[in-house]
């Protein structure tokens, strides 16, 4: 039980942009190469993250992306809930493709879709601000200026 | 995010088992038949409730596979957290792996530990027996009868 890459590099570029000055705008190249992870990959994730709102693309010559919203209005588990190109947890979370013959009898569905939900809320109890106090920003923004393009 | 078939075929034999009469033992032919999945990676996922005490295996012609406990004394989020081969959410919960370069400075482990915790939390509410009700073991071995070698 993983997040797809899809959910983890948005939480990713949702960071690193967190830790940029108010105004500052990133490129995809700047943070792929900061965290050593594809470009490709990630720009089809900040194309997700703008359809959801989170993140503002500019074009141009001097483009590039920033946040959308404060960081204290960005929920985590909001974040994981809208990004996760998978949430089902198993085969029969999706009717179209299910080929478990069960499933009329059985009750662990409601169950699994349970603990998704709680699993969900705890996250919520967090908004990206709560990992970008003072201390850990200019850390993340250290370890960012050393590994960035 | 999805849990691996590992777990996911765990589950399903242990509905399985819980259906049949006690004493009664099962074959991983039946099971994988009954499923319409494949019987050599059930035989794997069989293994692994061994190990784990879920089910006993006996061997010989006649041998098969039982539950080794009381359904009312197998919590879902114990199996689960037992079977499930990877819950390694983001790869940075296992430091051999991960390549992140922020992990030292980055809050977010922990915080997706903390919501990995209340997911099974909330699957511990249940047992096996929850889902084993007289009408649903009716319906369930039904469906079995029909689908199964």
């Amino acid at each position: 039980m993983q997040l797809t890459l899809h959910a983890d590099y948005a939480l990713r570029v949702l960071l690193y942009l967190g830790t940029q000055a108010t105004g500052h705008i990133a490129t995809t190249k700047q943070i792929s190469s900061s965290y050593g992870i594809s470009n490709d990959h990630l720009v089809r994730v900040v194309r997700t993250l703008k359809d959801k709102g989170y993140v503002e693309v500019t074009a141009g010559r001097a483009g590039g992306i920033s946040l959308a919203r404060e960081p204290n209005r960005i929920r985590l588990g909001d974040v994981v809930q809208q990004v996760e190109t998978n949430l089902q947890i198993v085969e029969c979370f999706d009717p179209k493709t299910n080929t478990c013959p069960i499933v009329a009898a059985c009750q662990l569905k409601p169950i699994l879709a349970e603990a998704l939900n709680v699993f969900l809320e705890a996250l919520n109890k967090y908004t990206l601000a709560d990992l970008l106090d003072d201390r850990r920003r200019t850390r993340l923004a250290r370890i960012f200026a050393a590994t960035g393009a």
